[in-house]
Order: structure tokens, then C-alpha cells, then sequence
């Protein structure tokens, strides 16, 4: 009954957004993103919640408020990126209002509360990603005006921003189910990945300076064409990082060419070149590395760090409960880390992290391709339901 | 006063388009573009014409229609490219409009009908540049189903379009006066360039495929990240044209990323490259070479003309008249010519082309920062007039 329920609002979300792609594009500040948002209390209601939006465009949901111990935080983010897939955080969320539901048709006993988190804006935005967990975890850059003004302009406040801050004396846990957008277990053919730890990640925004001319009559010699240059960045960031090992991954996402006319030389070019890793010492070493070649192409450049999530530890205790869940279940499973940012890495700072993987077929994700097999949907939403149910027993 | 009107219409259609960046912005299709087109009407009635818009949205002006001979027509572009200067195009227009409401203030007897045109769409664009001079020319491609259907987009017909064509049997000559848009007669201090011919222009959409995936769990060796060959290929083209030599230029001028998020590695490149060059065979050899070479990074790579004009002569005759205006008014000149594609391309079908350059400070254009001395246009206005009345006169 859970998983029907859990396989029609998972197709039923995937309407909101959908693309012409074939997947779904709920991008943040987006009129899908916002129907999604006036969708989802009416949804957590049904499923025995009282509901709240805060300020930051979080859906919240409470089951068993006056339950006496710390919260149990869990849920995940209902955006997506563009032309993205239809588990890619639905799922999380999803699976944590079905075991809300169950578990009040059970009639169990709860010693805490379960609050039911859909985040906003987990995805790469102007913002820089996971928005609503760092508004909950109170370490939006605030006092910062530039980034204030580009809040300011998708309608969000300090004053507002500031009031979804949640209470880290009053949160016992964080958990989430999440679909690992990854190859490692479709290629292993385990069933359930339980997470040891986050990646940590940088973006940098890169201006590459050149002089914009007329592309007829300006001889090659006498041209500093942006793009050029550019092209040679895209290049040295990818290098460095395969020359690195140890699964460091880079990657230049966007591009933007100006002034951007088929007869006319770019005269700037902005990109955002993004580095992770699980070892700090390593992304310190890439940026270095990065920094000093990228001077020596002959073109004026310019650097900015937008973004800096450090790496994240699971909790070794809530690791546990879920491998006991895994065995009592009899599903094969494996210790892993995420390669991929969660909400989960701004969480760690208001509760302990525990975070349950299932397949992504052939490892992919942010792409109207991503797909996950209905089996393996249903094993993540019963070990999420028994690592709660464990919880609640503790 | 020619020369008081001429400098107050050039600022006056400056200020149709003004871009924050200081320069202006008239593209193919916009807003200010169809601004300029209604206010041109009155301005050309005002200089003694009668006017009309063709289907294409060039604006034509006709002076002394009941003259025996063919027309001779004069004139040049009013969009601009994004973020270009205010002489661009517009410089060769209203110098028309003022040398023919000298003639008629003068009463000199007109043995041919002057038939001033403002084109459309001469920049690059969506249909391809020198749209509205390829319509006079009958050169659209109108039965190509792909192309029209872009056009359509645009509110054109093919049945408009068709009808916008001139009968080249009652055009004597065309003639243009244009900003060089490159540093020739800038760095050698001569004041009017006669050009002799118009380089050739091919235009490719290349797009790159790839595999979009998740930026974070991705590792190195297993990405086809479609921006990494795009950059291979920026860096390809830019290397051929340097190698060649002979004046061969290329440039990548457009280049979009998809889906182009932060997070996501891109799935595919579109871009656009241009080259030029006199010389058809180098043309030929540079994009064979290109071909070779563009395959060999590993990336599938789809190729599609999208433009090919061909070089083209002008007018012995015409030069001759010009040169002897240049000597008359005690100008240095240079016979040169023209690394920019111009209405001149496609008016070479209907009759013979003349054309004259006055200097770009230091070679600047299409750029806010383009700009020609207020002397050089009086010099230029001046031979165009006397080119005009010496024709008038034969």
C-alpha cells in the first residue's frame, strides 16, 4: 500500500516540470518549482501531518509533535536541475511521507517526533545550492550584500531567510533516502548503499578578459578572442584532474560567450568551473595547480570562489541501524561515499547524518535518462521505514 | 547643413536601440530594430523621397523616379549586431538620404532615379545575415522547408519575401559608404578606402555530443564531456586560420552549453564558426582541413553549412568615378578590400557594386566602443555625393 503510494506521487510530482525532454526541469526560482511548493502540504496532510512553508520555500511536516524526545529530521529536495530525473529527490521525501503514513496506520508508539523536510533549491542555482538546508542549518552568507541582492531578486528576505533557521538542541537525527546518481552499485549489484560521508565541493566563476572586434576584419595576429582562451581553461581543468587520481572530478558546467554574435570576436566569457573531492587537502591542491597554469595562456583572467561545501561525516550510529535493517531484510548493501552534494552536508550542522542509497541504472543522473527500478525504490522506502521504526523503538 | 543633419540622424537613430554598455543594440527581430523601421519613413520623406517598406522590412526611398535611366541605387544596413557602434550600417543610409536632399535642394537635373535603401537584417542572424538584401537579390533560400520555417518565426512569408525582390534590368549601379570596421586606413592615416571586392563568408553549425551526467559522482575516465571536445575544436579553428596565413580568419562567435547547470557535465555544445578570406580555394582548404582534423579528438561531432557567400568583384567603373571624387577633393585613398561581408554581397547580383570605406578609429567595430572621426564622415558623405552627382551627370 506504502509502495503504490509511493510510486504514484513520485509519477504524479513528475508532472509538475515536466519537460519536453522527457524529464523534468523544477530549476530554482521557477513557476514548476512553485506550483510543486503549493502541491506538496496538501499531500503531507493526507498523510497524517500538520504542515508549514517557511520562509526559505521548505515544506515542512510534523508527525507526533508532542512525542517527548528530539526530532527526527528527514526528507529531501523537490528541485530538480534541468532536464533532470524524476527520483532525484522526490524520492526521499516521497519515502519519508509513506512511512509517516504507515507507521501512524500501525499505530506504533513514537519517543520522537518525525519531521518531514522537501527542500529548495538543493540544486546548483544562482544561490548556490542546497538553499533551504543551509537556510535551516542558519549559514546563508546573509550579511553578504551581493548575494543578498541576487536573493532579494527571487523575493526572499534576511529577515525571512533568517526565521527558517531550526533548532539544533531540538533535532535528534537527519535521514535521507536519495538515489545515488552514480554507477557503483548498478555496477556491483548491490541493493542498498549506506553513506559514510559527503564529498566536499568548490565552484569558482572564471571570467576570461579578450578585446571583442569585428571577425572579418581583425587579422588573427592582432586578436585576443575570449573564447580562445576559455577553450584553453576548459581544457587545463579537466587535465589536472585526471593527471590528480583519486576520484577528483572538475568540471566547467556553463559558458556564457559575449557578446555572443556569429561575426563578432568574444570579447568575455564566463564560466563556472566546479572541483570535488572527499579530501580537502586535494581540491586546496587543485585550485592551486589551476591558479598558476591558467595565468599562462596570455589572457587577462579573473577568479572568484562562489561556493565552498567542506566534506561530511555520516553518523557511525545511524550507519548501524540501517546495515541491521539491510541484513534483517536480507538486501545486499555496502558502505559508501556520496560523490554527490546532499542536503544532508548542511544538516550535519543541525543533527547527525544517516543517508540510504539505491541504484541509479547504469549511474545516471541530472538527466532526462535517470531511472531507478521500482524494486529498488521499495527496498529504500523499507529500510527507511524500519531505521525509523528502529529509532522510534530506541 | 548636410553635414549638421547628417551628424544629428546619426545620434538621433544612436538612441533607437542605446544599450547600457554605450553602444547600440538593433538586432535581427527585436523590438528597437521594428522602431527604427517606423521612424525611418518620414525621415526619408522629409529628404525628398517617396518612400515604402518592402516585405522583408527593408525601407526604400525613391528621388526622381521620372528619370530615363536605371536607378542607381544607394544605401546600407539600419540593425545593428549586439552591442555595436552607431555608424555601422546607419552611417551609409543617412549619408544617402542628405546627398539626396542636396540634389534636390541644388535642382541639378537627374538623368537617373536614386533609389536609397535601408536594409534589414545585414548582421548576422538567425536567417543568416544580408537578409534583406538577399530578398531585393532573390537569394533567399525559400524552398529550403527548415530556413522557413525559422523565417516564419520571424512573421515572414515566402510569398513577402519573393515579392521584395528588385528587377535587377532597371538597377544601373549600388553603392555604399561604410565604416572600414578594421584598422587599415586607421593606421595609415589615408582618408577614404575605395574597396575593390568583399572577402568570401562560410559559416558552419558544429555541434558536439557528449554525455550529460552528475558532475559529482562521475569519475575522470568515464565522462564525455561535450564542453572539453568543444574546446578542442575552438582551439582547432583558431590554429588552421593562423597556420594558413593569407588573411584567413576564424572565429567562433557562439557557443552554447547543454544543459548547461553548474552540476551537470554537458551533454552538447552548439556553436557556430565563421571564416573569411578572398579566396575561395583557401576556403575550401581551410574547412577540408578542419573536417580532417575535428574527428580525431573522439567526440561525434555533426557539421552544417549554413552560409556561404561567395567573394565578389566591384565595379572598375565605379571605382574610377570614386577615385577621381577623392582626387577632386584633395583626399588620400587606398584601393582595398573589404574583410567584412556587406549588403554589397548580394546587390553584386543586381548591378555593379561600388564602395567606400572612411576609417574606424583604431580598426574598432562591432563593439560599443566603435567610432569614426566627425570629419571622415563629412569625407565620406562628400564622395558619396559627388560619386552620386558625376553618375547623374555621364
Amino acid at each position: 500500500m506504502g509502495t503504490d503510494n509511493l510510486k504514484k506521487m513520485i509519477n504524479r510530482i513528475a508532472e509538475i516540470g515536466a519537460d519536453p525532454s522527457g524529464g523534468c526541469s523544477r530549476i530554482f526560482g521557477s513557476g514548476p518549482l512553485a506550483e510543486c511548493r503549493k502541491f506538496l502540504p496538501a499531500y503531507f496532510r493526507d498523510c497524517g501531518m500538520h504542515t508549514c512553508t517557511d520562509a526559505a520555500g521548505n515544506v515542512h511536516g510534523i508527525y507526533a509533535e508532542d512525542a517527548p524526545g528530539k526530532e527526527i529530521i528527514v526528507g529531501s529536495h523537490y528541485d530538480t536541475v534541468r532536464q533532470g530525473g524524476k527520483f532525484d529527490g522526490v524520492l526521499g521525501f516521497i519515502a519519508a511521507c509513506e512511512a509517516v503514513r504507515s507507521i501512524r496506520k500501525s499505530g506504533i508508539p513514537c519517543r520522537y517526533p518525525i519531521h518531514v523536510i522537501a527542500t529548495n533549491g538543493e540544486e546548483g542555482n544562482e544561490l548556490d545550492g542546497t538553499f533551504g538546508s543551509r537556510a535551516m542549518a542558519g549559514i546563508l552568507p546573509l550579511d553578504d550584500p551581493v548575494w543578498m541582492k541576487k536573493a532579494e531578486t527571487y523575493g526572499y528576505t534576511a529577515e525571512g531567510l533568517r526565521s527558517a533557521r531550526l533548532d539544533a538542541d531540538s533535532a535528534g537525527y537527519y535521514l535521507e533516502l536519495h538515489i545515488e546518481q552514480g554507477p557503483t552499485l548498478w555496477q556491483s549489484g548491490e541493493q542498498i548503499g549506506i553513506v559514510t560521508g559527503i564529498v566536499g565541493l568548490r565552484r569558482y566563476h572564471i571570467t576570461v578578459h579578450g578585446v571583442s572586434n569585428h571577425a572579418g576584419t581583425t587579422m588573427m595576429e592582432l586578436r585576443k578572442d575570449a573564447l580562445v582562451g576559455a577553450a584553453h581553461l576548459v581544457l587545463l581543468a579537466d587535465q589536472i584532474a585526471r593527471d590528480m587520481g583519486h576520484h577528483m572530478v572538475a568540471t566547467v558546467g556553463t559558458l556564457q560567450v559575449s557578446p555572443g554574435s556569429v561575426a563578432v570576436i568574444p570579447g568575455q566569457v564566463d564560466m563556472v568551473l566546479e572541483i570535488r573531492n572527499e579530501d580537502e587537502h586535494l581540491l586546496d591542491q587543485y585550485w592551486q595547480s589551476f591558479s598558476e597554469k591558467a595565468g599562462s595562456y596570455g589572457w587577462d583572467i579573473d577568479t572568484a570562489s562562489l561556493v565552498e561545501k567542506k566534506p561530511i561525516k555520516c553518523s557511525n550510529e545511524l550507519e548501524q541501524v540501517i546495515e541491521d535493517a539491510c541484513i534483517k531484510n536480507h538486501l545486499k548493501y555496502r558502505f559508501m561515499p556520496s560523490g554527490a552534494t546532499h542536503d544532508g552536508n548542511a544538516m550535519s550542522l543541525v543533527a547527525p547524518v544517516g543517508m540510504i542509497f539505491v541504484p541509479s541504472i547504469e549511474g545516471i543522473s541530472h538527466s532526462p535518462h535517470e531511472n531507478t527500478d521500482w524494486q529498488d525504490v521499495e527496498n529504500g522506502y523499507q529500510i527507511l521505514l524500519q531505521t525509523l521504526i528502529s529509532l522510534e523503538g530506541k
